[in-house]
């Protein structure tokens, strides 16, 4: 049995899509038993609404609730009961294996290292979104845990990102490249001059080379190794620039009755097609090199997200990532 | 009289674009004479296809041309007889007071300096295209000429970004924010956190604080100040997140008959509307801050592109702007 504690009380559409989400997975996957944490009386009356196996959803109390404003630090240091900490202490206790949670990144971010705690050897968790692109998708690590990163982290970025793509997504020996401003080699700023030869000595890994944001959305690497500045940079204006040219076309579409009734023909095929590239779609990111997996999933998630999550943590606990993890990140660096 | 330097065989659609931009330009100003750098024999039988001032059009020989992929400091050093070089040199000599190239960035960027020189006072001169958003358009600044740069410099860049929004582009009292991962102050990588203060005391500019890059596209801020990594990220990322997302669009419609007809109907509302959102449209981006102006195009610059480049060249002198940069930026800087 894979147990994975859910926050039911995080996220814009906390508890309700959370809870629905929660169900689904259970329903799809009969090895998965769920811990949902969060204010016992609200997550029992939305669970009421559902049928499933009542062994495989639990409510575990939690009278707390962080807030996405809050001071991390602080907010997990102070809010013992919230839904993320009795969560997390849930994976430090060894009764689940993973954490999901819509909640706030920063908080799920701090808690997970404070409360879970890093694979011995592991320098900084990495927290490593999947982002659309032309073919498919790619791992962007590291987009927010950790700015101004070293040069040997970003290796141990590579390597756990080679291992989760091969084994979560199931590409075969992924294309691992380094976010730059030009393809040679001595291109760069100091952190990237400094790790790009690093990476190319790297036998456990797939290098390419360098990568331009240009690039990104074509699908040409599937790693896409970055510090967390410039990572967070790149999956919010991924957002920003898709909602902008979308809004745009749509008010194109509305500008002459000729384009309304254009609009109206195209819709539902542009709307299939647009659905693949939504950011929402890949489900949660999960936070590498942990003792046991968190996953964070977007603010405003929905079940789908929710559901897609808890099952990710099934796939990564089956294809024991961890044990990967430490054999091919840390193993070899200690040679 | 305006005089501008251009480089006649810089960029993918060299000589045929450039010289017809060039004509263009000065047949829609008469105060502007151009001194068109590059290989005689080909540039004067370019120029025999237009009818044009024969005063205001000269073709400066240059035996060479710098290549894209050449090191640029190298290549700015041997090749004295290139077309970018000789350019240059009118400027560095007072005969010309702007310089502008579709040919190699490296060699512009680093001719610019080591030829025609910083103002006095200037730390570095930052790269500052213009970007399309929903309302119009924004400065990045800088976007490719410093990386790793430090705080006081992106300070002069907020300075000079304003000064150039201003005066350039005509928005009074431009809105200046600092690209960062989060909107509060406590947020950031070290240089972030080091830079906003500086900004938030700066008497100078219409700080508003941070912005996060989902926001950008929306015109949320005038001037948007970064280091050259961060910034050459955003500018090559809005490429290609435009490019994929339209691509997406143009195959979803040809995916059925109804979808077809309908794309038949919105064809020219749509390309009405994307037209301003190309990032060529926005004309070439100033390298700030030199003893005389170097506006760096597009390398598939077309007679578009280089006509506006041209013309902006004019503004820039008309409007005063190094005056206004060592007014506002470099006498306050040591008040």
């Amino acid at each position: 049995m894979i147990k994975v504690a859910v926050d039911a009380m995080g996220g814009d559409n906390a508890p309700v899509e959370i809870v629905k989400g929660v169900v689904e997975a259970v329903n799809e996957n009969s090895k998965i038993k769920v811990y949902l944490t969060g204010v016992k009386d609200i997550v029992e009356k939305e669970l009421a609404l559902y049928t499933y196996d009542k062994d495989r959803i639990e409510v575990v109390n939690a009278t707390e609730i962080i807030e996405t404003a809050e001071p991390p630090v602080m907010a997990i240091r102070k809010k013992k009961d919230s839904s993320i900490v009795v969560a997390l202490n849930l994976v430090h206790d060894g009764v689940c294996d993973a954490f999901v949670s819509a909640g706030s990144s920063g908080a799920v971010l701090v808690g997970g290292q404070l409360i879970i705690g890093r694979i011995k050897g592991v320098e900084r968790p990495p927290l490593a979104p999947l982002i659309p692109t032309e073919t498919g998708c790619s791992l962007l690590i590291d987009c927010g845990a950790n700015v101004d990163a070293k040069p040997s982290q970003l290796v141990q970025f590579a390597k756990m990102g080679s291992v989760y793509m091969e084994s979560v997504v199931g590409v075969k020996n992924p294309k691992v490249a380094i976010v730059n401003i030009g393809a040679e080699e001595e291109k760069g700023n100091a952190l990237v001059k400094e790790t790009f030869p690093l990476l190319k000595n790297c036998p456990e890994i797939n290098f390419i080379g360098s990568i331009e944001a240009r690039d990104i959305p074509t699908g040409y690497a599937d790693v896409i190794v970055c510090e967390a500045f410039a990572g967070n940079i790149i999956l919010k204006l991924y957002e920003g620039v898709g909602a902008m040219l979308l809004n745009k076309v749509k008010t194109g579409l509305m500008t002459s009755l000729r384009s309304k009734i254009g609009a109206l023909l195209i819709k539902p095929a542009l709307k299939r097609t647009l659905k693949g590239f939504s950011l929402e779609e890949q489900g949660g990111a999960p936070l590498l090199g942990l003792n046991g997996l968190v996953v964070k999933t977007h603010g405003s998630s929905k079940a789908i997200e929710i559901k897609n999550s808890v099952l990710q943590c099934a796939t990564f606990k089956e294809q024991k990532i961890n044990e990967k993890i430490k054999e091919k990140v840390i193993l070899r660096d200690t040679d």
